[in-house]
Order: C-alpha cells, then structure tokens, then sequence
C-alpha cells in the first residue's frame, strides 16, 4: 500500500467518525428505538483501529510485537503504517487466509505459529526477547487501549439524541471500558451495557463474583473477536463499578443478529459486531421502549462463514 | 408502523446524508482514489427516497399510484407515510416477497398483477381511472424525481475532496440526470460517467444513437433496478448533453463489484448499486489515477441472491 502522508495526526484528527444509522424496521421489531454506531467503515473495519492507532502513536519504542488472530493485528499494522513503524503480528496458522492478506496488506510482517505447539503469548514472548526494543501490544489490557476506544464513547455521547442505554460486545473488555470513560467525561446519563457470547460469559460471571473469572480454554464461540479467556486487569478496574449489566448471549441470537442488520439495517456485520443486536433478542425486557444505541463493533467476516449464517 | 411527526419537513431536512466511505483497499486494487458514496443507509435502503419524498411532497394530490418491483415503491410508501397521504403500488405478483413486506410495513398498498395477464403500465390507468384524485408517479421520468435525486449531486459537489469523476447507476436515468443538475449547481468541475448493464444498454445505445432507443422487452440483468425498456424524456433532456460517457457493464463484473464491495470495504450493495463499482472493472483506462466517487445506489438484496453472489 502506499506511503501514507499522514502520519504525525492525533488520534481523533485521524479517526473515521462511527456511522449512526437509524434503523426504524429493527426498532419495530424489538420494541425499543434502535440507533446503530457502526465501526464496520472505521479504518481496517473495525474499532480496533482507535485502541492500535493510539498505541502506536503514544509509544515511544518503533517496532510494535502483537498477537491478534483477527482485527486487533490489521489495525495495528495500518496504525504503524500511518506513523512509519513497524510492528509483527503473531497469527495462528489457521487464520483466515483473508485476514493474513490483510495485515500484508497493510504492511505488517505476519509471524505464523502452529498454536497446539506453541502458545501465541509464548512465540510473543519469545520475539520480544530477540527485540528487546519493541513494543508489545495487549489487544484490550493497557490504558492506552482503553484511551483509544474512549473516543468511541465521546461521540455516542456527544449525539443530539435520546440515549438512554448503549450496548457493545465483551470480550477482553477494551472497548465496553473505553466507552464508559468516554461517556464519564460527559455530563449524560447513559447506562453501559455489554453484549457477550454465552459460551464465553467469563465477564458476566466475573461481575457475578466481584472478581476476573477466567476460562480454562479459548471459548469456540462464532464471535471469534470474543474468544478471550478473561477481561483485562486494566478493564476490570473499570467495568467492575462502571457496567450496567452484560447480557449473555446464544450462539443463535449472535447469528440472528447478523441477519437482522443485514435485512433491516442493509449492515453488513462480524459476528462478535452483531452481539449488541443479539443482546437485543436476548433480553428484550431490559430494552422495551427504551433508546437503545447498538455498538457493531467491526464487519470483517470471511464471505463463507457470512454465507453460513445468512442460512 | 407508527405515525410519524416528522411530516411537512423538507426534502433536504429530512434526507439522510449519504455514506461516504473511504476505501484504500479499492483505490489500490483499481488504480484510482476511490471514495464511495453509499445511499444503502438512506431512508428505506436506496436513494429513491430522495425522489419519492420530493415527489410526494410537492404534489397536491392525497393518493400516490407507482408501479414498481422493487425500490421506489418501498421509498414512496415510507414517503407518503410521513406526509400523511396514502399510495398504491403496483407489483408483479412474482415480487420477492421481502419487497412485498416491506412496501407494506411502510404502510403501501400493494396490488399484485400477472405480469404475463397484465402490463404494469395498464393496471396503473385502470387505478387511474378508478381513482382519477391520484397522482400517478413514474419512478424516473418526472422533473419532480430529477428535482429530488438533485440533492445526492449536490451533497457530492459540497464534499471537500477532489473528485474527478462520479460513477452512478443508469436505469431510467433518474439518478444520474439528478446528480448532473446537482452538481451543475456548484462551481465545481466533475465528469458525470454512467453504469449501465451491458444487458440493458439501452441508454449507451441512445448517447450513440442521439435519441432514445428503446429495448423491446425488460432486459433480465441480475442488476434489477436498472432493467428499463428505455431512459426517459425528462431524464434525456439532462443526459444527452451532460453525461461524459456511459461504462457497459458484463453481469460479471456486476457481481464482480457486489464481492469486491464485501470484501474490501465492508459494505452490502445491491446488483444495481454496485454497477458503478462493475464499470471501474470493465473500463479501467478511463479511471486510473483519477480520484472516483462511485454512488452505490441502494442495498436491499434476497438473503438467497447474495448468498449466490458471493459464491
């Protein structure tokens, strides 16, 4: 890809502004009044670009060593790419050839691991060691990832319109957390809360203990941008105190989610981005006649999986 | 649907901005700067609502008949929901039945006829005749439709960025003698270049034969907004003299454009809203290095269509 010019910008001069549709037929339907903040047009298709671009800006250090199989790597390799650094993506083997694509696309180097052998944290673990220089980037558990996404939660908060309730994906908890710090800073009364797959409710069951549970393994949820085995120490601090709630759920309301943007909204949606419409489905009651902004954090899908779910 | 209480507003006050859409993915792939003006989002998923509101508005008339299979019929439903005012749309009874649904959501009247037992043209003047207080809308060939689709050209002329060339979809003409008109209003120099199916290039064969040329049946482009037996007289007037070239597009490359638009820049286009996308595939020469606004006219698609699109 080209040389950009435009590094040196600060994060919000840089930042695409999260598309609010307004989506009268999914209102209808789920008895609430539904506005959707999209990230799926954000740079790299998702809002992973705020949490990368961020870092990436902020660090001092010029290479940055991540480990993301999916959005966090291509955000991070286009925010390098902004700023002239480099940085190393460790994917799994098994990635989506599309989402490898993509980060070669944007520049970075790819670091393929066969994960039954080794770790994604360990081969990080190991590559830092041979760049004592670099950068190792967490995908949601640092502060200036949860900056980065705050600016998510300043623009929902700073629409001229009813809010009463925004609802996004969890997963380590990067983007729930930035958002309520963002909304804080504004004087609204908006209640935060998170959309997680039931097959992965270790934040939901983190609030219900009062500390971070975490899973034994990887969950398979098809929310792939949700397969975390616990929040973020860094998150927790806020989400402890700050979430109204998660809703937990099915692999089936995720999917129906996915539908339902792309019949009603004309949304095309990942789906770890439809979970806030499959909270939706879920828990109608905490939602009926309320102003609901629905967060889709990212739309990059494989056309198969997409296909699958279109049914 | 509920009532609204937004009646009585303006065309201008009341239309959803159009989408744009930065795509570096695309402008690498194609050679050119691509930036997509996206009216999927647009009240009821097409920029006909441009034209439908301005059409119902203006009119004295209470009672609205159109003929239409699929997009105008839904726009001009929503549009006469909003002014308080009723309308009947004509549609062949093999409609999809989502089209169908929706027209009737937004609280349309739909009236089904044999396309074989009847044309539309002549169930239209037998509802006329029954109903001689209605304004009878064509979908394109009305100042009133140009007037309305006026204001997508001109939000693209008030865009700060240079744009060389927009690429707009060519059926009846309505959209794109529209966007001539809006941008004539500005200072501002840009080609106007239609997208036509190859199909139905009825208006190619007109800007070459210097008057209307009419196909002898409705041609069956996978491009379904655009399958007209001909442009019409009002659109003429603005097209024969204003558009810089008309790009014919393969059905291939139709669906080559409907992918591409999946992949690279998250968004979900109908066949006819990704022509202009097709036409930088089929004349690439006339675009390379120049800086592109490819109007992706509307979004709703059949779930199975698409599936079978995508491939």
């Amino acid at each position: 890809m080209e040389q950009p010019q435009r590094s040196g910008k600060t994060l919000r001069e840089i930042v695409r502004a999260t598309t609010i549709i307004e989506a009268p037929r999914l209102s209808r339907l789920l008895g609430a009044t539904v506005t959707i903040a999209s990230e799926t047009f954000q740079h790299t298709g998702s809002f992973k670009f705020r949490a990368a671009y961020n870092v990436a800006s902020q660090v001092n250090e010029k290479k940055i060593i991540a480990a993301s199989s999916g959005n966090f790597g291509q955000a991070m390799a286009y925010a390098c790419l902004l700023l002239g650094k480099s940085c190393t993506i460790v994917m799994p083997a098994t990635s989506a050839r599309v989402k490898i694509d993509a980060v070669l696309e944007y520049g970075g180097q790819v670091d393929l691991i066969d994960v039954n052998q080794k770790s994604r944290g360990a081969r990080v673990a190991e590559l830092s060691a041979e760049s004592p220089d670099a950068y190792v980037a967490s995908a949601f558990d640092d502060p200036l990832v949860i900056e980065g996404n705050s600016s998510l939660g300043e623009e929902i908060a700073a629409l001229v319109r009813v809010i009463d309730i925004v609802v996004a994906p969890v997963g380590g908890g990067g983007l729930t957390s930035g958002i309520l710090n963002g909304i804080r800073r504004s004087n609204r009364n908006i209640q935060v809360v998170g959309a997680e797959p039931l097959l992965a409710n270790d934040a939901a069951r983190s609030l219900r203990a009062g500390h971070i549970v975490v899973n034994e393994a990887e969950p398979q949820t098809i929310a792939d941008g949700a397969r975390t085995v616990s929040v973020g120490k860094h998150n927790w601090a806020v989400l402890k105190n700050g979430l109204a709630g998660i809703v937990e759920v099915p692999e089936e309301n995720i999917k129906e989610g996915v539908r339902l943007l792309f019949s009603l909204a004309n949304l095309k949606a990942e789906p770890t981005g439809a979970l806030s419409m499959g909270a939706l489905l879920t828990d109608p009651d905490r939602f009926r006649d309320r102003s609901v902004c629905c967060v889709v954090s990212g739309g990059n899908v494989d056309p198969q999986v997409y296909k699958s779910i279109l049914g």
